[in-house]
């Protein structure tokens, strides 16, 4: 008898469900709504926001402005301005952490740091954390650390993508810390993060095969893909049900399930019943 | 023909310089010179400062109270106090570089952090600094961050012991940065650690023998020594040139010298004409 274990903590984060529901609610209030880019990084609930109504536009337009909801990830301060300077009203869907994280960078430039962030070179969320202060220094790896910061800084400030890989904050903080007189870091890796992270750090070695449900976009899912692939080679991500192939459970007794945090329910559930299914044949 | 290379940053720091000369200079103005301890941790220093005429004593007194010499590794507040009120004349020979050490550990606990010294449990530099704060935690090794502090802080402030290595302080701060919230670190190792650990790291790897003077009481001789050890077993601590044995050069083709920062330069020279001598015999 094969055994499935769904990870106690997976799919949806609260930041997540949240601005899904904001979304969905502005569409009942309203006929013009739209975003600028895609709500969160998963084709399904990209989907169903669309099939509700909800607009993704690429520019903002005085050409009759509606309801302006600015997504999960948060937003550089420019569109707040330009958004209301066109009359656009804004619906604030940014994720409550991510604002925090914005006000830390601020402060931290505010009291003379030389503002470092932790995170994927040209994701939404980086992109609006660098976009608070007047001057940021991104690292995505260790390796670039040099590169970035090639002599020594008095004060440094540290925040972190609020879904980083923590060993990877651990490994450029180490490298951060020898580069400076003070370092200053706020850990803003949020705590799903640290949750699924934590359990696909153990999943994987109490598991014959692992699968990892999210969208091949989603920067959080494919971190989960990467540690969980490092602990066991039968490791799969899936973006759906369909996705899941018969030959990875022929040799498996266990099989452990995840899922990034935009990844919804349904598209779980669509992928267990799937496994159920072709384990059961 | 046996190379021989003395490291180009070893023996006295400036700081221990300071110390023994404003020792020698006290010693020649007065005949009541006292300590609170050694020195500096080597016994030919301790020797040769104790010939000048000046006294170790284990407490202050009263009577007949003279110039009270403040050692190189820095002095706990009460220390001052109750010299100064027992009509002591005090002559702080403390590192100006420990001092600031203080000076960060007290703004640190001013502003609400949490202080940790990274240091070594019951070095005089770390008893000190401690002695300057309320309340602190002292932390040697990563294996201890978790006893020590066993729950989330909110904010942690982190100083280190000035000649602390720097991997191991990297391997506490990877450890503290997933603890808390808020860190503020300050890199108080100073800069003649910096340059001898920095030199310790490739020596032993372009020579064939690493010779390391200095005394066995003294943490950042012993510290070399270790570093030393991990990149080439031929590695041997001397306190003088007496120590150097014959065998450990027989299949040698190259000799690197080093000391620690309590290590007179006569002890240095001793040693490398020791090694001279039986190389040429």
């Amino acid at each position: 008898m094969k055994k499935i274990t769904l990870a106690k903590h997976s799919g949806f984060c609260f930041g997540v469900k949240m601005a899904v529901d904001k979304a969905l609610k502005e569409a009942q209030k309203s006929d013009n709504v739209v975003m600028l880019g895609d709500i969160v990084h998963n084709e399904h609930v990209i989907k169903k926001i669309d099939e509700a109504g909800v607009k993704v536009i690429t520019e903002l337009s005085d050409k009759n402005p509606g309801t302006l909801l600015l997504r999960a990830h948060g937003t550089v301060p420019e569109v707040y301005a330009e958004a209301k300077k066109l009359g656009y009203k804004i619906v604030d869907a940014s994720c409550p952490l991510v604002l925090e994280i914005h006000e830390f960078a601020r402060r931290l430039e505010e009291d003379g740091y030389k503002v470092v962030i932790i995170g994927d070179y040209g994701h939404d969320e980086v992109i609006g954390i660098s976009g608070h202060v007047k001057n940021s220094i991104i690292i995505s790896k260790p390796e670039d650390v040099e590169q970035k910061i090639p002599s020594r800084v008095k004060r440094l400030g540290i925040v972190v993508q609020s879904t980083q890989n923590i060993e990877n904050a651990q490994k450029i903080v180490c490298k951060l810390m020898v580069l400076c007189r003070e370092m200053k870091y706020y850990d803003t890796i949020c705590k799903p993060t640290k949750l699924y992270q934590a359990e696909i750090r153990t999943m994987p070695k109490e598991n014959d095969v692992i699968i990892i449900a999210g969208s091949f976009t989603s920067a959080n899912t494919k971190r989960l893909t990467e540690i969980s692939r490092s602990l066991n080679p039968n490791s799969y991500q899936v973006e759906c049900g369909d996705d899941v192939k018969k030959e990875w459970f022929d040799n498996a007794e266990s099989i452990g399930i995840t899922a990034g945090a935009s990844t919804p329910n349904w598209i779980i559930d669509q992928v267990i019943n799937r496994i159920r299914h072709i384990i059961e044949e």
